[in-house]
């Protein structure tokens, strides 16, 4: 391609909404163009990407043994009245009526779609298993679209969803798809980490994310550099402490905290560690009140509490519920003296064995120092997991301690089992004549989200830093001179039309403007290789190379550039 | 690929519901699946089919210059508000609200967008032309989705919006997307047929329609044999008849016609020639009455009728208003007697140099004979073109007749002119400085449309017969015996592996079922070459080929068989 014959629209500035810097040198280097909330278009040279991941993503689903197919997008309501999800999805989904008043959504997913498929296409188990995938535009009306391409309310994903006669045959699929989505990050040249995820309402341990990693990742992940162990940080179990809890030392007293309120301002005043002070969370759940404690060093994790019995749809107690049952307002709550008779007391593993710790005192500008288990307030209700690992943790599988890192979300493999068999009657005769439910699993991708991850973690001050897959174009040549020098033109013409017959995607930049101009856009939308074709150097039969990635160009023969070119590329 | 790995899914019955041939077909041969009115997924098999004609679809554009995007699907409603559309586009346009309450659709075509687009990314002539196209997914609310893909409410269409700094640019662009529409059907095998079309209100001789040829198209075509003249009848003219009018010979008479309401009847009635009758045709526009008068074997023409002056809006006139104006019932109706201040008369051409005709006497059971301009009634107020050209009619280019055919409409090219950049005030500053507005035009494929246009003239008995360039699969290896027999599953394995080097796209059918079961279902999803590997024949070293296009099979040396298919497919 040509750059008289395409389309680059570069900006100085990204606008001011841009966030992330995946999003404004996305607006910047024009990949893509916005529309509205959410909604943007992917201009040609943002497309060329788009659709390059896109292809990788098919060949990988297709080596797997998985067919593509493409479902509607507007799904009828039915269906998802079906599955009971109709009422239960939230405004995430984008609903509508036709012109005969019917209820229909953009189909922010398609596990009914094709589950409807499955049920009235597969019969028996000779059939079966079947794995059918496609790529495709979906909606989700998020609440605050952000962050471009990567928080769009409509979207690129690749969803896949698998049918299997037993268990055995669904982990065996799930394996090659956890293997597939390895070779797609793989391929794509994206730093990458899959790790357990939570199951939800499904239970049991089929389930994984895949995340590209990059400091502004919205997850936290926990992994063990010493061993397999990797997951998300909404699962990773923190262990119990090994050590038994010690015993009292200290005297219960007052301390004046006439201006502390949190766990870090009370450590700092006494001049102790955090890890001695204990902080309260208090929540509503089944119209009681629950208190849970955790280490002033360590927070909360939802999911975890979550899962404990009578907390499956808990919240956190308005500030007016908390001054009710405590008299005292917030920044001061404490364990000790409370009517254990009203609350359910959650003490998190860490906290269990305290001694000696330091909390609120349940009244106005005071905490509690020497406070213990036993002697001070009676044993917590429950002791359980219900904080987020941290770094230095022990690894759950006992082979080392735990690292965190950062990642965003790109891939999701998940053991569906019947749950949509059974709510759709999707079933089919075994062997033996028996009708039983289907065993499900679905994969997916987010394809468009996979541009924006990747610009996270591959971006520097003069702009993107595409990976060769992931790049609109593998080589730039600039042609400084083009319109005036008829040596520059021709051997420029001569090495475009080499690489092009050697299947090499490459932009010959024959723009009418100085070189300044031409490599600021070369590099500001990413292209790894640039070879620059000027006067000078040609006298000496000479042409630049200069990698994205590199600090140095070098000159190269021009008669030796398009080998050069494709060495590289190989 | 083999059947073994793949989802075949045939039906020996298509649903009652379905009508047109390439409808059943698609649902019998397993291509699409309806989840919905108008709602249909691409099953693997289908959407085969669909990605080669994308393929080429995309192909085309690009060696034309087109530059490929993709935008949103869902628009906002502010941008069809600027353009007018968003009140006058009716029911067929899908509208919702978001979360926030406020109005999107899902765009049913993207002048508005692409309008934008133009509008802040083009400033000056020197970035134009640009053509952008893209292929996606669109929604039109059709009243009554019918005839599967052909038209069904979500469909696949490629969509391609010009600019331009004067109209001869403009044109350019347009004559290189008539070549190029050219090329896509004629690669994909199809035979089609370019006709002028309507242009509305935009005017000029700006738009050509294309057509697949079908007995069961929707529109009826225009063309002269021995010229280049080919337009949808919606626009060919009739020209005037070349002889005038003959003078009066019969004298005015009534005539009993107890039963006889049409043309026809009153012909058989009186032994006469259909073209001696003159029907009238009652239609409302301005709140006026309008009478159009047809010689009894032309048909009327809206489009023509709707550009005359004042009748832009017009309708047909209900009974009331009929019987109210005329004192008589529908059937009988004539233009003698009428109060011509009241009423205007439109005449069609080939009425105005009738004499002696026979019309409806404005009473009930009689007609009248004899009638004759001038002397029995007064000129009419215009004479015009308003019906239908019919087959033998002179061609309007003066050099030969006209015959017509049947189509289904797969593309349309269109000159916009500056519709939508005056209304979105998309404008660029020319070479002297002027702001002016864009020249657009605009270029549409019906991309799953064509799927089953191509089957509307391409199916026999047994079922879809592809033209290679769109078949799922160019060659089948039915190998009839392949779990039991060592040497059938030997060469068939051989052959496959063969064919799939030669980067030939095969089917090896592995399945364990009965020979017949095999054949009939190649025969119905239409793969075009056939080769059977069987015991009996490979005794003799022989397979056996057969095209789906001819009636007998040959038997060919096992070892020439794929060099023989990489001649054919060549």
């Amino acid at each position: 391609m040509r750059t008289s014959q395409f389309f680059l629209s570069t900006l100085k500035e990204a606008p001011n909404e841009a966030e992330l810097p995946s999003h404004k040198l996305m607006l910047r280097a024009g990949l893509i163009k916005k529309l509205g909330s959410g909604l943007y278009t992917w201009m040609p040279l943002g497309l060329r990407v788009l659709r390059k991941v896109e292809a990788v993503v098919r060949d990988e689903m297709t080596k797997a043994g998985a067919l593509e197919l493409l479902m509607p997008a507007i799904q009828p309501a039915e269906l998802w009245q079906e599955s009971g999800r109709w009422a239960v999805f939230g405004p995430q989904m984008l609903k509508m009526k036709d012109r005969h008043e019917r209820d229909f959504c953009f189909g922010p997913t398609h596990e009914e779609v094709i589950t409807d498929i499955g049920r009235s296409e597969i019969k028996s188990y000779k059939q079966l298993p079947l794995n059918f995938f496609q790529i495709q535009t979906k909606f989700r009306d998020e609440i605050r679209p952000r962050f471009g391409v990567m928080r769009a309310r409509e979207f690129v994903m690749k969803d896949a969803y698998s049918f299997h006669a037993d268990l055995a045959s669904l982990q065996q699929t799930y394996d090659g798809m956890y293997r597939a989505y390895s070779n797609v990050f793989s391929r794509l040249g994206l730093k990458f980490r899959a790790v357990a995820a939570d199951t939800g309402a499904i239970g049991g341990d089929g389930s994984h994310e895949f995340h590209v990693l990059a400091d502004s990742g919205e997850d936290a992940l926990a992994y063990c550099p010493t061993s397999d162990f990797a997951a998300n940080v909404e699962l990773a179990e923190a262990l119990a402490p090994a050590d038994s809890r010690p015993a009292p030392a200290e005297a219960l007293r007052d301390v004046d905290t006439p201006k502390q309120t949190t766990c870090e301002q009370v450590a700092a005043l006494l001049e102790i560690p955090l890890q001695r002070t204990v902080k309260l969370i208090a929540l509503m759940a089944e119209d009681k009140l629950n208190i849970v404690l955790l280490r002033g060093d360590h927070s909360m994790n939802e999911v975890k509490v979550g899962k404990l019995a009578g907390m499956t749809d808990f919240r956190f107690a308005t500030e007016e519920e908390i001054r009710s049952f405590f008299n005292c307002p917030p920044g001061f709550l404490g364990p000790v003296g409370v009517d254990r008779s009203k609350v359910r007391l959650i003490a998190d593993r860490a906290v269990a064995v305290m001694n000696d710790f330091v909390c609120g005192a349940n009244k106005p500008k005071f905490h509690i120092a020497g406070v213990n288990w036993g002697r001070d307030l009676p044993e917590a209700d429950i002791v359980a997991d219900v904080r987020n690992v941290v770094a230095g943790d022990p690894s759950p599988d006992g082979k080392g301690v735990l690292e965190i890192c950062r990642g965003i979300e790109v891939g999701h493999i998940f053991q569906l089992r019947t749950k949509y068999s059974e709510a759709l009657s999707c079933t089919f005769l075994d062997a033996e004549g028996q009708t039983k439910p289907m065993e499900m699993g679905c994969y997916g991708i987010g394809v468009s989200r996979i541009v924006g991850a990747c610009i996270e973690q591959n971006f520097d001050d003069k702009g993107i830093n595409f990976p060769v897959a992931m790049a609109p174009f593998q080589v730039a040549v600039v042609a400084v001179g083009y319109h005036r020098s008829e040596a520059v033109k021709a051997a420029a013409d001569k090495l475009y039309a080499e690489l092009l017959a050697a299947g090499i995607d490459v932009l010959l930049d024959d723009r009418n403007e100085r070189p300044g101009v031409m490599f600021a856009d070369i590099e500001l939308i990413g292209i790894p290789h640039r070879i620059t074709i000027g006067d000078k150097n040609l006298a000496n039969g000479d042409i630049e190379y200069q990698a994205r990635r590199d600090p140095a160009a070098s000159l190269v023969k021009v008669e030796e550039a398009a080998a050069m070119m494709k060495a590289k590329l190989a």
